[in-house]
């Protein structure tokens, strides 16, 4: 007997019918002896539909007034797939997430869990039954309904596998697992057995829309294995869990592609101390991430900034940066947003040697010009043009043998 | 300045423009100088929306989680008021029924209010802020979602009056308040400036769409006076109160037809002690509400009993009574769907004789035939054909000068 948490995402809720699959496949797994822990989402389009009535209504919404609008997405859900599993004979119990004990602190929207006290669920686990919580959604010290932000539903997962002692943890999803690259991009692109954290955090990062960091960064930070798998077949997916051995066998593990950057160069400013600290601190301050950062110096002390930033956040950035630009010398402003980040990604970096050499020449010989490069310890990024994304992204892919794998 | 709970039906929230104009009226009360609580219904539509959801993942869902379910409905309401107001600069909060401290036993689905802590709303008033509350909810002892059944949402405003001591309740709906007949059927209806608590009970109890009866009788239990008034325009309404003085000078105050009854006879059973008994605790136990009871013997210890039941029923009905036939002597069973309940309410009926007679002149007058007669202190029914329920109901608002109020 093994104690299972699951998590499905909105397609796989997405409507009654789908969700008497859910439960079907829940009864299989509880069948087989397991305890068994459900965390769901909204049904796919719910939580946008809310969103559109709630910005007609006014179009600012107070996050208070969002949080108790947005969870009503997922109360829907769990209530819908505990009936499901009684439709089936399976004896089940839905919580909301104040009610599975999920504390968070007291930012709306975007709540970090500070707490979970899993007694009840024990205790119905114990009776036999299979609990259903809302994900996404907390409680703060108050009693007032929060929400954990965007791919809170993974992170209530895996927050809820740790104080449960889960053995396993699996987050269903429409796609079949990792890939070494997105399969419409690639299509030898192969799905991974396995991926370490650090891994699969950098392919969040660069890209891959699989799952958020947030969540990935949680598992890492509490040990929670956990296995990204499809909830429309039975084929086993990709776990997820702390580097082992033999994973440095793979140079790289995946490759891939981010087109919602946009980059951003701020060109002629002077270099003295302060200048670039002038440009980020006025970034931050308006909330916006900075991705890949570059900073080159020129012979008469010209030195130029070049970073990428989220593209619905360039207009952002440019009102932002443009007070700035006379403190930091008179520098001037330019922002393109017809960019991709392509992203080698792998903890056998670590040991081996070239790997910026092999990735370089394949997209030389592939004819694409590299505009921005950084690195990690396991990642390479490089900023191309976004015309060129698939064809660089086939060809890097091609070059570190991840079709073979 | 005065407290004044408002309490707004699905109708009058049933889209985003009707919310606000709800906001606008809610702002315009406050602007006045009033402390406003609140109570709001689920958008027109919303909860069918969900019983049907939830019929399709299964035929017989449990009522913890229909309890779960639904409590949804008032939740986007509440936010979506609250967020009006904000959008008219005007300060408010949501709360659900468990924040807004509405305690309830443990039955699903048709809990019973058992304690109110306004504390929190205390707090809000107190700090200027219009308080929003989930109508129709509340949380059990364990910290479960209970609804409150049908017409829960006036419940929760007249149970929130009481403890939060308020001035005014106001039950907002579709109708202009309480009018002497449907106005619909007979269109010289006038609409009562007041109307006493008894008589509200009797006409709700008699089909008056207008408040379900539990309603009422916490609203006289308490001495809550409330209001009924439409929200589609700023008339004054109906207010509802214990019986004055001058109200007995009228002897009749409204009329009400009920067509969802039907009708049925258990003939020919032994005239002996138990026979009855046996019958009612059939239907008790099938959970059936029995309403109209008429027993008349004849001259050879054979009985008749003729009563009604909500014509939802009569299935049920018969499958409960057919067992007890051969118990009370072999009986026969009739059931009649075609009629309806027509009856004359007023608590002037006390010290005025010649109403029964003034009303059964009025029906043959119009040459309709009663089927069956019960009276309480306050009201007449009778039972006549379906066909004639708007002649009769017409015949009979005429018969006691309703029109000339």
């Amino acid at each position: 007997m093994a104690r299972i948490v699951q998590k499905y995402g909105g397609t796989s809720v997405g409507d009654v019918e789908r969700i008497k699959k859910v439960a079907e496949r829940i009864k299989f797994n509880r069948d087989e002896g397991n305890e068994i822990v459900v965390v769901v989402s909204a049904r796919a389009g719910v939580t946008n539909e809310l969103i559109a009535r709630a910005k007609a209504v006014t179009p600012h919404p107070s996050e208070r007034e969002m949080d108790m609008l947005l969870s009503i997405g997922e109360q829907e859900t769990i209530a819908l797939v505990a009936m499901a599993l009684h439709g089936l004979g399976v004896p089940a119990v839905s919580y909301t997430g104040g009610q599975a004990g999920i504390f968070t602190d007291k930012v709306h929207t975007r709540a970090k869990i500070q707490a979970i006290n899993p007694a009840s669920i024990e205790k119905d686990l114990k009776a036999g039954k299979v609990v259903i919580v809302a994900g996404f959604q907390g409680v703060n010290a108050e009693g007032q309904i929060t929400t954990l932000g965007r791919g809170g539903s993974d992170l209530t997962a895996i927050a809820l596998a740790a104080p449960l002692k889960a053995d396993k943890c699996e987050i269903y999803t429409d796609v079949d697992g990792v890939y070494t690259a997105d399969p419409r991009v690639v299509k030898t692109a192969k799905k991974l057995t396995e991926i370490s954290y650090d891994e699969m955090l950098e392919l969040a990062s660069s890209g891959s829309k699989v799952m958020q960091s947030r969540s990935v960064e949680f598992a890492k930070k509490f040990g929670v294995v956990f296995e990204v798998r499809s909830s429309f077949n039975y084929n086993p997916g990709t776990i997820v869990k702390e580097e082992v051995a033999y994973m440095e066998k793979v140079v790289v593990r995946g490759v891939a592609v981010d087109k919602d950057q946009a980059k951003v160069i701020v060109s002629n400013i002077l270099d003295k101390p302060g200048s670039a600290a002038k440009v980020f601190r006025a970034l931050a301050d308006a909330s916006i991430i900075v991705d890949m950062i570059v900073q080159n110096v020129g012979r008469n002390g010209i030195a130029n900034l070049t970073f990428t930033v989220p593209q619905t956040d360039t207009h952002k950035a440019q009102k932002a940066l443009e007070p700035v630009l006379d403190e930091v010398g008179g520098g001037q402003l330019a922002i393109h947003e017809g960019i991709a980040k392509l992203s080698v990604v792998g903890v056998g970096m670590k040991t081996h040697s070239g790997v910026a050499a092999t990735l370089f020449q394949a997209l030389a010989d592939a004819n694409v010009n590299i505009e921005l490069i950084t690195t990690s310890e396991i990642k390479i990024s490089v900023v191309i043009d976004q015309a060129h994304a698939e064809t660089a992204a086939r060809a890097a892919h091609a070059a570190f043998q991840l079709d073979q794998l």
